[in-house]
């Protein structure tokens, strides 16, 4: 990370003192090519929190984040430390060594501008837009799978001496503003009359006073909003939702870190996993006259299979490969016999994963569409009567998943629930 | 605490510097009374980790406790950082506003020397010694049950907003050197040949051998262990057995908090009902012509119900009374028709607490004969045959609780099976 001395006081920045300060770093702009007057710059953010800049020159180009004192959805009245972007700069790099390309490369930390200038990602575009337009990406389910199995295992006391875990605890314990918001939008508003939360009204009215009204819906939410709060079993990426990743046919990388903390891995598979259901409920409405949509639907259980399958296998091989940490250290299951009571441990705690997943997807899936923050499948469909149909599908799945758990024994058990939820055939 | 300009570069202290660097406390010389060559200094340390001295004067006396830089059971060629010593401080000063005078009163934390001076506890004894000589304590178990029920709860996310909790881990993620030692010599070396253990031999060799073979057992032992490192639930003490409460017939003082750290609340309640039930199987090799101890055992078992029923009781109440946290926040339950499904979950968590503390429970009392560590409660037991009976029914129960967990729903379960395990009726 950038020594403090080379850092820069913090400013907001704009298109021209961006351009400024690309040209003082040789690499980037080595990069980029030709003189800086002739560099495009332009700001593309389109999320919750950051400026985002496209930087082009005659060579190659850059993508520069810059996070921003406050958060951007809701203007400078809800301020927010910027110091955000430390940490998913240390979140890139601690995953870095364990998830290869499956992230961008980064050129470059501005530790007091709270500035990354890392790999402009082209022709990718974001996961969710390429959802609603009904494309289909072939190794994205493996893909993120993988990525989960491979950043959550590798950070948890399963890979390594558990000094390793706590070293990070220590420095990501300082990321709060994210698990703030993470604890009240998630775990919290969504459930009472918060003026945050806004939905389809009104004809989503009374279906959100039954949800506000569900008392064991209620416990089951504060229950998983404890466990985010509990359970540390490694860095998790914290946001990693449907616009958290960004693809090509061929392409899968994982983005915006910022809300990195250590927790339950279950989180992560929850995000990725509740944004594919929403997905699938969402797509109704953006089905056209040629296209209805429903086989891209079975496309889209289909890749929330792969990707849980994909992440299980994955794990449990890290696991027997490299289980060299003080969880379930390898000294106490050295002998042949072991193996088998080992094994049965291994499945009881990805199993419990399995369980998480559902859970966090579930509140995952309530906070899009009853909370402050909203997403774009839904919000997309202007037809106001059509869209709270999908939503209310999206809604009854996510309320069965968190008060009715022990109707979910596998990942097949929820594929086959998801269509019988749906409020339109 | 103290600011680093009055600390003292690190020196282990005898009685004769004690005596110097406590002429310089006035408040600490008031207490005692006199001049510095009228007092009475001796060192009294019998734990595995400390310097401790009593300092008499003409007025009063005090304590004093040095953490040492190697582990005292072991001598020097086990070093180990004394900044435990300051982390002890840290849990007690987190702690003190909650507990009141369960704990002991601080005159003086020496940052430098890694020293705390604190209120002589007199006449109190150590419980372990206590139950050995077959002392009843009337307060004993509802004092520790509270003790529990308070200093967790209040450094819960149950309490507090999370940042508080999230502040304390990042301090105490530092004391990682106790924690090595609870990693090591609790979930790990007595499930396998490892050279700290020992045990009695050749009396429990075919037992022992049978438990390092048992899959399951060391399966069960792990997943504890993985939750000792991985849920992050309160402020906890770390070593809270028999060894760490000082008793009179009226008084109950909670000591040696330099294991703590932040993690789950059934470790700390685990450690004390692990020892109770370590206690009861110890009885027959205290047994005169005149007391067969039967009476006693009975008592004991009484004693761990009623930690249990007080603990379970009071972090209830304090839930229901200062549940202001994030964790099942306040605004979900508003409603009284959301009151059912609260208290529901909230037995459902404690619930969880019963059956960690069992789990907990059980690792220590196996760590306890099998391991690096003992207890006076088997080891004064010279008739080694005897001893060897009184630990085999031990190990039976602590291998039940750890491989049968479904047969114990209630703490009532729990002292049913604790006879059927003895060896000898």
């Amino acid at each position: 990370m950038t020594a403090p001395a080379e850092s820069s006081p913090y400013r907001i920045l704009d298109c021209e003192s961006l351009r400024g300060l690309i040209a003082e770093l040789e690499e980037v702009r080595a990069r980029l090519g030709g003189r800086p007057e002739e560099w495009q710059v332009r700001e593309v953010g389109d999320g919750n929190l950051n400026l985002v800049f496209i930087v082009e020159g005659p060579r190659g180009s850059v993508c520069v984040k810059q996070a921003l004192p406050y958060l951007r959805a809701a203007g400078p009245s809800w301020p927010m430390s910027p110091e955000r972007a430390f940490f998913e700069h240390a979140y890139y790099a601690a995953v870095a060594p364990y998830v290869g390309a499956l992230i961008p490369r980064i050129y470059r930390y501005d530790a007091g501008l709270y500035c990354t200038v890392m790999e402009r990602l082209s022709p990718h575009i974001i996961l969710r837009q390429g959802l609603i337009a009904g494309r289909r990406y072939p190794n994205l389910a493996r893909d993120i799978g993988e990525y989960v199995a491979r950043a959550s295992f590798f950070t948890s006391d399963l890979a390594w001496p558990f000094e390793r875990k706590m070293e990070g605890m220590a420095l990501f314990a300082r990321n709060q503003p994210p698990v703030r918001i993470t604890v009240d939008l998630i775990f919290a508003d969504p459930y009472f009359a918060s003026p945050r939360n806004r939905h389809t009204s009104p004809q989503l009215d009374g279906l959100v006073a039954e949800l506000r009204g569900d008392g064991p819906l209620k416990a089951a939410a504060a229950r998983f909003g404890q466990k985010f709060l509990s359970e540390v079993q490694a860095l998790v990426h914290g946001d990693l939702h449907s616009g958290s990743v960004m693809v090509t046919e061929a392409d899968t990388r994982v983005i915006d870190p910022e809300f990195a903390f250590y927790g339950p891995i279950g989180f992560d598979l929850g995000a990725f996993f509740g944004n594919l259901l929403l997905s699938w409920y969402s797509q109704p409405g953006h089905a056209t006259p040629g296209d209805d949509r429903h086989a891209y639907q079975a496309w889209i259980l289909e890749q929330a299979r792969i990707f849980w399958e994909t992440f299980r296998g994955r794990f449990l091989a890290l696991w027997s490969e490299h289980g060299q940490g003080d969880a379930f250290p390898a000294a106490l299951f050295a002998e042949p016999q072991d193996a088998a009571a080992l094994q049965s441990a291994r499945s009881a705690f990805v199993d419990s994963l399995l369980a998480d997943m559902l859970g966090f997807g579930a509140c995952k899936m309530i906070r899009r569409i009853l909370g402050f923050a909203h997403v774009i499948d839904f919000d997309a469909i202007r037809d106001a009567d059509l869209r709270a149909d999908c939503e209310a599908g999206a809604l009854a799945m996510a309320r069965t998943l968190l008060t009715h758990p022990e109707q979910f024994h596998s990942v097949g058990d929820v594929l086959d629930a998801v269509p019988r939820m749906a409020r339109r055939a």
